[in-house]
């Protein structure tokens, strides 16, 4: 049977489909959606709920010509498909493959490399001002989903766009979730007018009840009434009261009833907001049943499992995640001290605080993809004298910035700030990586910058942060908790003070959070090319051990810094600036430090281990520093893990 | 005749107060501002207009126990002055005195430390669910204008608000201005509020109107049409449909009447809206009518007048601010190069872009407080092939700061942002300081840092920026221009590349931007000394320029890096990190380096020029590290600009 989709390679073959085939295509564009992502892994639920959505749009509009804006960028599979990468859809979010989301570099149809929510009605209404501006005739779409415009960000969109008055179609997908299900009370308000007879009646039947009640002659009289009716009878109050004419809610997973109603909207001009209702994992039945596990997919293992007759080694200690650590930690802490309370963005799950929430429910803050918000309520509730920890991707806390510094750290009242998926996230890529957040906390008065090497080390920094005064931030990795390096027990958090874990006269790795075991592993490698090296877990960012750095900057020939995070503004700058000041008021001249970290420019996505290796960052590279500074010529030394 | 406000020093004080006194304390109060404001500077219209809200809210509710949050906190004389600060009131905005803004170290009446918009209502929130967990019944109010309501963060916090259902009144002091008059489409919705009759029906009209046209028993049939109606004629609806009751609008200059709705409304319970209207400046004619040029006062001057027999030195060169330099800049580079527009978050004036929005009203916009926005414009403005100059404070543009990594610096388009305020701001103190910008931009792959030393190089830069492809970011002071250093031209604008302004090998100065000048100053100084320094001015913090900076780490003894900007992360740190890079390649011992900047410590407030001095940024200042490097024991050296 010929495939419907084998002709369809770009928007102009889609155009080429009669109205009666499209949900066939989109039977056939969900199939090979479903069919890829199992394999390589990725956002599932999201996906299989846009199809009819992205195939109507580009039947509709003429991209790239016309802007079709995607927020977030992780609902657009069906896009790629039809805009010429259906051939390498599986090598969706493999190394040099297809990104998971939006992407400028892979196609002009991409308008933007995104990640982050709520940003699409901020481009998008730029576009079409600047369209305006440039005197073109582009129109201009943004798809956005019932969780992204609870963004702040996309509020101060959609106030402007409903004054400036520009050529902007907002598409609101509403699945009800955002990877969790949605907060905020504008989404209650959706569901109002999805659900309630009173918010649907169509415009008509304003006229005709106006006519009913008043008769024609009160019709004057009835002026007041009728403004007030067409208030109250027009769906989309919200909508409406911003500027922005609302139509909807229409189905869908009906991509010709999507059609018809794209086209007659498309040319009406200024404002206006259809409200189009789909679902999560639609045409899957496991991942409609449960889109929240169905969010994001792994990859299905790529290797077959060992035949039974060889030998497994016996089993290690089952590695838990950092995320895992963090969430055993906190509802340890909250057991037994009844201050602490969670915030968290949109992302139980993913910073491991629904299983607080399961607990602590009226001790757990979700406040929706806003966080701005999760930080300024950390603020208030910090006055209110209970204890906040915030767990927010490192990446996403770029948005809470300002919050940071005004309701947090200018405050100096007490705050914690857990920073999941810190340094380099792996198949999520750009947009996830969480490069910089010691370079712009670093920055702050008042923050205590902290990062574990392992999870008892994570539990006692988070225990140390809910006993001493301070603002901190605490730093972790998406991946593994690493094997503990010593049998015994570390020395106890103090502030400022680092770890020594090794000593040795040739050479000193300072290095940060996940970076210490490999730099400990670099570190025993080295011992057999007759490199002694000492290797401190430096604990804090800020303030530095600056007694200890000062003493090895006099006692070691070398330094040598490891961070997961860019190398500008980080950690090893820290101890730069340590070292600075100190040769200042010593005299002494600085020794040679090398910096290693993440470097400065937008990463391609691929897996984490990858990414570590390729930047130097795992024992092997670390190793290899080390030996370049130490004049050696070999840097072919592979250390490995023990 | 016995003044009221003389019996008034703190809130228990004013209670005792009849309830027919309030006015006349109201205008006592008043009267105090005005003629404190008039010789101090400061915030004057707003203050003006919050009067009688202020009052009413401390006669109604009992602080410090309950909560009273004032958003931006520049507002609150009138809070001052009814806690216990009457006394000091003449010191407000002066170095030691009161600050202009809420401030946590002055009062335990202020629970903040605040100077950034529409981040009340979280923190509020905050304090409302950080009330709940400990079982406290303390009620919690917010005071935020039309303005700050129209921030996202304002919106991501309603949303929360109306779902969580806490104790919680939101006041909305509508005064119709930000600054400038206020933006988006919100603004509008108030004014409908305001003035549209259909908007201020009373509730219980709503019932009567359905029982006279129904009629009683056709009641049930009518359900349908009563909940329609309840949503038509309730004013509030947006408000409403997030989850809050809506209840005004109330004059906001009749103290009695907002004494009476506060208590009327103070034991209600859940989220609800006070929609109070004020006119800025009200009471003083001039403040009236002009209300954006009252919005900040500057003080008296302190000294009289020369008197006529002094001999008056020539009148030099009529000094312009770095925000003049920039609009004259921008509006002639925008004469040529029908490309450019720009941005302002409600800030028309103090960017200097009122002059370009006068010339060019279709090129120019101004999204409210909202930099998220600003920002996420600015990108799809670069994607739709027009040139954006976003125009925003450099403390402001922290809320902007995702948006800077993730719409612009991630898409790798060109766009222009212009920070002003950059560095210490002087009497509007720790909120407004603009210490972080260049670390947390730097940090950033993509992102060209650029500070000019004055304002025929501010042009120079601008029109670079115009013409070469990057991302770039400019920053200049709150300050006057300095003179030119050169007679002659300065050597064009050549990327990552710096300006050698006076060679000497005795000492390295490399100063950034508004520091370059007192360097300057600093060296000819030293000159009589007999200390030939090199003297740089760096133009760009990224990419630095490498070649150079290396070039005098190997010929220098010493470097000393100046800046108007925290140490921690900023242009001295990159120094090192460029010299911690060559130290690595080259094998060469790296000098010592002294770095100059703004402690790590949140400031009080002070004039700009105080602060230099107290930090060492001004040219003395460079001069004493110089000769301390150099081993001088003289640190009594007090160079002056020529």
């Amino acid at each position: 049977m010929a495939s419907l989709l084998d002709r369809v390679d770009s928007p102009q073959d889609l155009k080429g489909i009669p109205p009666g085939d499209l949900p066939a295509l989109c039977a056939e564009i969900r199939s090979l959606i479903l069919g890829t992502v199992l394999q390589t892994g990725g956002h599932l639920a999201t996906n299989l709920g846009s199809v009819e959505l992205i195939t109507a749009l580009h039947y509709v509009y003429d991209a790239p010509r016309d802007h079709l804006v995607f927020d977030v960028g992780h609902q657009v599979y069906a896009h790629k498909i039809l805009t010429g990468r259906k051939s390498r859809i599986a090598t969706l979010r493999q190394e040099g493959g297809l990104s998971g989301f939006s992407n400028r570099e892979e196609s002009p149809y991409d308008l933007f490399t995104t990640g982050h929510a709520g940003t699409a009605l901020s481009t998008a209404l730029g576009l079409a001002c600047g369209e305006k501006v440039r005197g073109g005739t582009a129109r201009t779409v943004a798809v956005i989903g019932d969780a992204g415009i609870g963004a702040g960000m996309a509020f101060e969109a959609l106030n402007m766009a409903g004054e400036v008055k520009r050529d902007l179609l907002v598409v609101l997908n509403d699945n009800r979730m955002s990877i969790a299900p949605s907060n905020g009370a504008m989404v209650g308000y959706f569901t109002r007018l999805r659900t309630n007879p009173s918010y649907r009646k169509a415009k008509h039947d304003v006229a005709e009840a106006v006519e009913r009640i008043f008769g024609g002659k009160a019709r004057e009289a009835a002026e007041h009434w009728y403004h007030t009716l067409r208030y109250a009878v027009v769906p989309g109050h919200l909508f409406e009261e911003l500027g922005f004419h609302y139509f909807g809610p229409v189905d869908g997973h009906d991509v010709q009833t999507l059609v018809r109603e794209l086209r007659d909207l498309r040319d009406v001009g200024g404002p206006r907001l259809l409200h189009v209702v789909t679902e999560k994992g639609h045409g899957y039945e496991p991942a409609r049943q449960d889109p929240v596990k169905f969010h994001g997919v792994k990859p299905s293992p790529k290797k077959p499992a060992p035949a039974p007759d060889v030998k497994v080694p016996p089993a290690a200690a089952p590695q838990v995640s950092w995320t895992r650590a963090f969430s055993d930690a906190l509802c340890a802490l909250a057991e037994e001290d009844p201050r602490v309370v969670a915030i968290t963005a949109a992302m139980p799950d993913g910073t491991g605080l629904d299983r607080f929430a399961a607990r602590f429910p009226a001790r757990t803050f979700d406040v929706g993809i806003c966080e701005q918000n999760a930080v300024g309520l950390a603020g208030g509730l910090a006055a209110a004298g209970v204890l906040p920890v915030a767990a927010i991707y490192s990446t996403f806390l770029q948005r809470g910035y300002d919050q940071v510094f005004h309701e947090v750290a200018l405050q100096g009242r007490k705050a914690i700030l857990a920073l999941d998926r810190a340094g380099i996230v792996g198949s999520d890529g750009v947009s996830h990586t969480g490069a910089f957040d010691i370079a712009f906390l670093r920055t702050l008065p008042n923050m205590i910058l902290m990062a574990p090497k392992d999870g008892p080390e994570l539990e006692a920094m988070l225990r140390f942060a809910a006993r001493e005064p301070g603002i901190f931030a605490l730093r972790y990795p998406r991946d593994e908790v690493p094997p503990a390096i010593r049998g015994g027990k570390a020395p106890p958090v103090v502030l400022g003070k680092a770890e020594v874990l090794r000593r040795g006269p040739d050479a000193g790795i300072l290095a940060y959070g996940a970076s210490v075991y490999p730099a400990w592993c670099a570190a025993r490698a080295l011992r057999h090319r007759g490199i002694r090296a000492t290797v401190v877990n430096m604990r804090f960012a800020k303030p530095l051990d600056a007694e200890l750095v000062l003493r090895l900057h006099r006692e070691l020939p070398f330094l040598v810094t490891v961070e997961d995070h860019a190398v500008q503004g980080g950690f090893g700058s820290a101890v730069l600036e340590c070292l600075a000041g100190a040769g200042g008021a010593e005299g002494t001249a600085a020794p040679r430090v090398r910096m290693l970290g993440i470097p400065d420019a937008y990463l391609d996505h691929a897996e984490r281990d990858r990414l570590l290796a390729r930047f130097g960052l795992d024992a092997a590279g670390i190793a290899a520093a080390v030996l370049e500074m130490a004049g050696s010529p070999d840097r072919a030394a592979h250390p490995r893990p023990r």
